[in-house]
């Protein structure tokens, strides 16, 4: 099969590798699609992300769906053939954290395309078959490998404890942004107030839910429920902890400074409740339901395609104004890639 | 003014009472719209309801919407003129259970409409201001009556804990079954299923939110995450409670027997919770932001519009096939009701 | 090895069986001591529970404690030789439940002495590796069996909510309901309540941790944050659902009948909240810390022991009165057996 | 009567004043004993903390009890006589906040001691009867003087979430360190530790509950539910956070600088949930349950006593080496002073 592959230094090349043979409880999945996300991008243009390092040559993609075309041992043969969602993480099965519902915190966790873990910018991989999520036919590939960062979104608005009527600050309308209003909106939240120093990034926000989108610097108003930080950045941070009401949430989900200058006497003051989001857990199902249900709507994200040989293309697509998601086909050619999102 | 009296025994009459006028802490509400609630066609033709007996003179009527008209000392003049929906009760200030965000179950309540205290089909009514929620012109008079059910559908969903990507099966599609059902849209829910014998009922119910409605006796399937039953009929809990997942909710909302023998072997062997409703607390504003948002549709529910001279015949509008809700207009006569929900 | 089996119509005896091989994922465990469970007294005498019927001959017993002596592929064989309490379960590695933390609720369990499971009265088990939970030395041989029903009891507690400065009413002072006592004390409640027809247990429910030990029928007074049944008595549990203060919980422990008729309008009224407990999920750390630490007494529960060759025997030491707990030790003789609790 | 008072400047007077006449719904405590608060001492030594300044002459004090001595209008003049717990807070009584249980939070709050609201350091004071708690006989004045600072250790262990089995790193052995650690080891934890560079104060440490206590810089452990932090020191916070286990709490008790570097990618990526502790809210009832059951010793934390007229020495008294509480008692005078601790 052919693989796109990061090698220590930042070039990437496209390798043909064998077809991987599924272990006892996995399938192997004949990959369709496979959004890019920032830290691909950044392994590319750094090489590594916190902890993490290439040292050694990496499969790339951790938003990925695709077809079941064989099963491990003691996985029923009848699964053949279903089209799935990647739930892309390896937790331990009985670790303390897997038996308490918290598998993505599990310190024995293998998650694609974090080294030394391959991801799915390849024709075929495997994961654990309670990984890979049929979905039904209605729902497109593409928005079938969204489900990642969907799943990134729902667990954020778990953690921010928006629910019915409530009210959410949102700092910044990349792809988190945006879904994390659209899971919002799905939610019942009433006040939906997304900023970033994009106009077209507003724009988008804008149409995925957001009932206000601002610039920075701008006054959101106060009186949130809770703020999510999809940005990173210290001065949206700032803004946004003082907008919430006492005893409302903060939520960090953008990958920013290692250490950051926190308003602590205003956290104790307000018994606010500050947090972040390290992956998610048990989100798929809820994903399916949403996306099925038309509440949310991914495949208005992709905004640019690309055959598996131009992988790199892809993973720079971030520099081209007005793109949200760019989304890799491994299975096709550069003739073949869909046009626009089928639903 | 005239206020609508029920009598020991089950007579009405409509009566010229003196204006109250409002304590400190409360304001002076004249009335624009009441609706009917079970409870009140319950005590005009049974005299009570459970340990609450007619034994002397009351104004029923507990869902109710106006416009302030005086304060009581305390409360800022500037309140005269707003528009609001009541919320019909009156706990205790520092009760253990108010303190605790319980005031639903402070045992000093004073609730309109539960005897001895009058209810809101008089011209004028006084209420705590913090109970007097301030509506926006976009919002009906009926609509911000109709808060009250509303309220009870929310207080609902927050115990059946169904949210984003959920399952609930509802029993029943009166106005509260109705009303869960919204609420249930509103939260995300992907699968709303509603069970009711009455054609025109199930029809209501698919059009406020549910994707399936069923004749009690067909196959609701399995697996919800929660069983809201508002109908009280044992039947339709027998038949509800096995449809919970393991770990799911069970809230009885409607009223029926006083003992019911239920399959405590099934709750402890699947960790079912089941619990009930009693009223509410703390859902004015999400009922505000769900009806300003055009989550919920109230006016739709208003199916017949009365004076106050015609309150019994509203009490009795049940009767009526196809009645949803009725409305009682204690300002206005025969005349002057309006003909459809306005918004 | 020898084990105790159990046959179809109730016949007992001893057996010679292969020592098991422990599969990948599991170890192989030399039993020191196994509790008897009420269950185990009813299947011998009744031949079922619920829909769980003993069709073919049964090892019983899951309260249980040993040595690991082998390990399966996968588990580090350092193991060997550490002193373990056993968590009898197998649940699916990845099911939706075992994946949210509620792994006793996974439909594809496999539990010891549920047939057609067999349990640990013999003198080898295996167990999934990290089901074999690792004991210090200063914690017994029979106390590490005793994690099993003292497991019960913390998800009892857990699930009745009550934690510091808190309130429990307990009917039944049986093996459960003591411990339910204990683990109350433990985690500070002020007021704990136990009633036990049986002066005898009543004697003991104040030396495990009553505040106070009642007669049924007794006034047990009210508001108390919680009723757990440990008793299975349709009287006890009408006794104590009223006995609840408004919003507190009732937990349903005790296996009685199938159906019971239960005061919901009371519980409608109070908002109380109803639940089961079925088994236990994440409680064996919690218990190596209560039995560590001292906050709980296992050894002083135990009341009779027994050699795996009078395992029927010890079975049926319910008939004798005083008898809290029986103990047998599959490796030990007659006269091998500990006079007393060791610690 | 007589009342301490601290002018603008820092000059303190002791003097005569009217006794307050309750107004409706409070009552009139002549107050026996008042701890200090080292919030107290900085009023004197600053002036001001953070946005509350000493702008006119205050009376300070917030930690009391005394014994009811009159009553406003609608309280029962039965409770003339009762020796009460004073819970020094006076929120509004139907805010949103209050409405939701969370009246610490309340914006409208009036608290004892905080500019411009007059504290207990007098003779008499006045609180609505609801925050006037009765103690039973068998706890001393000083003792219910001190469940306020034990409330604050309360709110802590609520927000640490630690319990039965739990472990919590605690920085700070000053009282509220101390009451944190008395109040874990009621809640059933079973590793406390505690770190403070006064070798005295970890002595008290260990007396009070903590199974181990360090000196900061020592090695604590790690995999903790729960790190408190009561000593407002930024490098005890630096250390505490990395001991917190994956989806564990960190509570921020300790008054520091207002605004802080903090290891957010930690936070994030062990998902940590951070927050503070303003006062509290519903804790009476707890904190009287512990001290009538013993499960905290509030009487050996009183290590100095004074009479009114040596408030500001009470104040000054953390200067003097082994201090943890200094008490002053307004209504007796020095000769008259309990030599040690009543219960």
């Amino acid at each position: 099969m052919r693989a796109s592959v990061l090698h220590p230094g930042g070039r990437m090349t496209v390798e043909t590798r064998a077809v991987p043979i599924p272990d006892p409880g996995d399938v192997l999945i004949a990959v369709a699609a496979v959004g890019v996300c920032g830290s691909d991008t950044h392994y590319l243009r750094h090489g590594r992300i916190g902890e993490f390092e290439v040292t050694a040559p990496i499969v790339l993609g951790h938003e990925a769906s695709g077809r079941i075309v064989a099963v491990g041992e003691g996985v029923s043969a009848a699964r053949i053939g279903e089209r799935v969602s990647i739930e892309p993480q390896r937790p331990e099965a009985f670790s303390p954290e897997t038996l308490r519902g918290e598998y993505n915190l599990c310190p024995g966790m293998r998650f694609y395309a974090t080294p030394p873990i391959d991801g799915a910018l390849a024709e075929y991989v495997t994961i654990g078959s309670a990984f890979a999520h049929a979905v039904p036919d209605t729902i497109s590939d593409e928005a079938a490998a969204l489900f990642e960062p969907l799943s990134v979104a729902i667990a954020s608005l778990r953690k921010a404890g928006v629910g019915l009527g409530g009210s959410v600050l949102i700092a910044g309308a990349g792809p988190i942004g945006l879904l994390c209003a659209q899971v919002a909106r799905a939610s019942g939240a009433a006040r939906i107030v997304v900023s970033d120093p994009d106009p077209a990034r507003r724009g988008a926000a804008t149409s995925f839910g957001a009932t206000t989108a601002l610039t920075p610097g701008d006054d959101a108003g106060t009186g949130f429920d809770a703020f999510i930080d999809a940005s990173g950045a210290p001065a949206a941070i700032d803004a946004g902890i003082p907008a919430v009401r006492p005893g409302g949430r903060i939520v960090l989900v953008g990958m920013g400074a290692d250490r950051l200058e926190l308003p602590v006497s205003l956290i104790q003051a307000h018994e606010l409740i500050l947090t972040g989001v390290f992956r998610y857990a048990n989100t798929w199902p809820t994903a399916i339901a949403l996306a099925a249900g038309g509440a949310v709507d991914l495949d208005a994200m992709v905004t640019a395609r690309f055959p598996l040989d131009e992988a790199e293309a892809a993973l720079n697509a971030d520099r081209t104004p007005g793109t949200i998601k760019a989304v890799v086909y491994p299975g096709r050619t550069a003739t073949d890639l869909p046009r626009e999102a089928t639903a």
